[in-house]
């Protein structure tokens, strides 16, 4: 007799039940060839008998066995494995193969997109995170969405249809949509011209995709948003960088290139550009809409941090004006509500929002409808109004309280230009210090830095006062404890 | 003097403050040139009289134009346009235009993915919907996850760090499907195996786009899931139809056909096929196993309707078993909580989920991390297997129930092998009796059927038992017409 008590395994800890186990074993077994077509398998006493279990727990996995056909029960005979089973080839019996089949690595083939070191160390951060620029979720009307979620999905008839229409969002939500982007942006829209997105990611990943190919050309400032331009490398498009100074992306530059090769798109970030936090100056914006329709290239507007303002009203987007329709205008609810809740939009002419769209469905089939109409109630009803008003309040002193915070603590190491709204101070450090040797330091984390400029991003928006003195308190004592180690 | 009456247009009924529509009319104006750098603007009092609104409107909406550097106010004397606004090339005057710039299509060129018809009848959709499988969401536990999600997000300490690791995957969510999916599959499995996705859609997405480009090979069934088509097609690979008898896929033609040419993937749904809802057998099991092996190419499993399996228990997935690896393995809670919420899994090696996780990043960041926790706890308080057992009884119900229907009343119509499980029956017409006269039916709507096999899903999940006879009713006296309609 083969060794059963080798082949099947049970673990009278776990919470599968012991007669699955066994019928779990036997079909690995079957599976891997060390039991054949045709095997009699040892009658439900002999087998009870060798794993020391009750005799009916053993029949009960043979029934399982034959409900699947894996074996055949002859009443009164025999059992054994199905006649159907092919010949495998015989392998090398290793249980720990068996047992743990995803140890290994998949051995196919398969695109490589980059060195992947999500979550590595998520577990292991410090107390003091200094983000990119991170709302305060703690601020976050969540709870009042969630009231509404919970009302919505109560009333048993509303849900049945609620998954209808999610994957260019629900109807509710973009009617409110077209309203609001009036309101806040100028914007003048239809329902056709929205899509509702997991966040702005998902809709500069939409356009690019649509958008650019392999012989396509698209421009980007110089620094830019990384994910952007991993998301546009994707395409294997050519990305060509302009370099933005302090009044955005350089739109002469642009013009000069326009004239020597075809251009596709342009990616810019008006407001508050990321990582820089400057705003496209007023002439620039004109300049960018007048090439984009001498040259026709579609304009990709990122327009994340467009709600945080302080000192006067944001500029209007460039989709707000006469552009014939070639900007893709891109937002996020994120940075209101709560970056875990992934709630973005785009807005662009029908007919691309149609392939978008389109598009969009074979990638994860749509969003959460309630949640959709969830954000539509608290929008409808100037719940949002509300909550903005209030943390932009607070974000506007938070700003100012670390002004002040870095200007008397760490005036003599760094300088940077207080930006006019957003959620971060893009803090450049004098030149005799390194933001390699900062980043080092395992006392807090800094998410977004940039060697070249030796300059890094520091979220205010999500610290209160208290978190902020912590913040430029652990910088400090990086910063001075490098000084002295350079002198 | 321009005409300004004309050039800022008000309108009393909007919710945009007056001082800012003539705020955007004058920077429209700006932008499409009839406004040129320099050009004086009237005074307050003049342009007031002349729009018929207060003066300090008109100063508001002065101030807002200042603050953003569009004109230039020299007090006592003038305002004028700004005198840094590029020259424009003068343009006809459209008032259309410039209020409705997205009524224009995008003309610049971009990809067409398909003819689009979503949500182009969905408002005007009849009460009976014959869906292709839909759970029915009137018994989903979905008060209870928002329960426990609100529970999350009111614990303000909690909240903070919510967007940690959601592209993979909470690591919460991520440790309970290890023993969820040991329990319930036979996965042997760590959270390292584990990506979290916006449904099974996601997954088949992004196993596609790593796996597959334009020279690869992948092997479907025939007939298959047609969004899986269509996701593969992206890719640009070749895909050869198999077909898939009562037994699942064919096998022995897989092997035929990697004698001949190297194929890189099978996409197989081992459970209740879509849409013929047969279950793949044993024997093609295991060779679909060896094959992998003997071929290497990858197993995309899309096992999205194991949890429903009424006669026995369901056949344990390919990725149980000893596959060395090979073996993609998808997964969704959407059929389980509610397709609106769009939760899913993959399971795969190692290697695999980091580089899926790394490419989801630059799609849409990641999931919700709260609705991740909320579910973590619903399965680790078996609230989830509760609800599970209680809707499989019900779905077994309407199964049987709907057998009856269809036997009594369409008998002379139709006929079906009877599912061991899932949510649909798949309803063949007898030949003199034609499927595309039955969709065209305006009474009902019939989600998903095909030409060839004159056939259609008919989903009984969704349906109580009085909407089920309501439904069978509506499809007899339909094939009751057109019957009397071909004598």
């Amino acid at each position: 007799m083969l060794p059963y008590e080798h082949i099947i395994i049970i673990n009278k800890e776990s919470k599968i039940p012991v007669y699955r186990q066994i019928a779990i074993s036997i079909i690995n077994a079957i599976r891997n060839g060390t039991l054949k077509a045709g095997t009699h398998l040892p009658s439900s006493r002999e087998l009870a008998k060798t794993l020391g279990v009750h005799r009916k727990t053993v029949i009960a996995g043979y029934e399982e066995l034959d409900a699947q056909d894996w074996i055949m029960i002859v009443p009164r005979k025999h059992v054994a494995v199905s006649e159907h089973i092919p010949l495998l080839k015989p392998q090398k019996w290793s249980e720990h193969n068996i047992l743990t089949p995803y140890e290994n690595d998949l051995d196919i083939p398969f695109r490589i997109i980059e060195e992947n070191t999500l979550g590595k160390n998520l577990i292991s951060y410090p107390d003091i995170i200094i983000d990119d620029g991170h709302p305060d979720v703690r601020l976050s009307p969540i709870d009042d969405l969630l009231k509404t979620y919970r009302s919505l999905t109560s009333k048993k008839y509303a849900i049945k249809n609620a998954n209808i229409g999610t994957t260019q969002g629900t109807l509710k939500l973009r009617e409110e949509l077209v309203n609001y982007l009036s309101v806040t942006r100028g914007l003048n829209i239809s329902v056709d011209n929205i899509l509702i997105t997991h966040g702005a990611q998902m809709s500069i990943y939409l356009s690019a995709q649509l958008l650019l190919r392999h012989s396509s050309n698209i421009i980007v400032g110089k620094p830019n948003y990384p994910v952007a331009n991993k998301t546009f490398e994707e395409t294997e498009a050519k990305i060509i960088e302009v370099n933005v100074d302090e009044k955005g992306i350089d739109t002469d530059a642009i013009e000069r290139i326009c004239k020597r090769k075809k251009i596709d798109a342009v990616y810019v970030i008006p407001h508050h550009h990321y990582p820089t936090t400057v705003t496209l100056s007023v002439e620039r914006r004109i300049k960018l809409l007048e090439l984009s329709k001498q040259f026709l290239f579609a304009i990709i507007e990122d327009d994340y941090d467009y709600d945080y303002h302080y000192t006067s009203s944001p500029y209007l987007p460039l989709a707000s004006s006469n552009h014939n329709g070639n900007v893709i205008y891109i937002g996020s609810f994120s940075k209101i509500l709560d970056p875990a809740l992934r709630m973005g939009f785009m807005v662009a002419p029908k007919n691309f929002i149609e392939q978008c769209t389109a598009f969009r469905k074979i990638i994860d089939v749509g969003g959460d409808g309630y949640m959709q109409s969830a954000l539509a109630t608290l929008i409808k009803e100037d719940e949002l109004k509300r909550h903005l008003k209030k943390s932009k309040k607070c974000y506007h002193e938070r700003r100012d309280f670390l002004d002040v915070l870095l200007k008397e603590k760490l005036g003599k190491y760094v300088s940077y230009t207080l930006p006019t709204g957003g959620m971060a101070i893009w803090v450049k450090l004098n030149p005799k210090f390194s933001i390699a040797r900062l980043v080092a330091n395992t006392q807090f984390k800094i998410i977004r830095w940039d060697l070249e400029q030796n300059a890094f991003r520091f979220g205010f928006a999500s610290m209160n006062e208290a978190e902020l003195i912590q913040a430029v308190d652990a910088l400090k004592s990086s910063l001075e404890a490098g000084s002295k180690h350079s002198q």
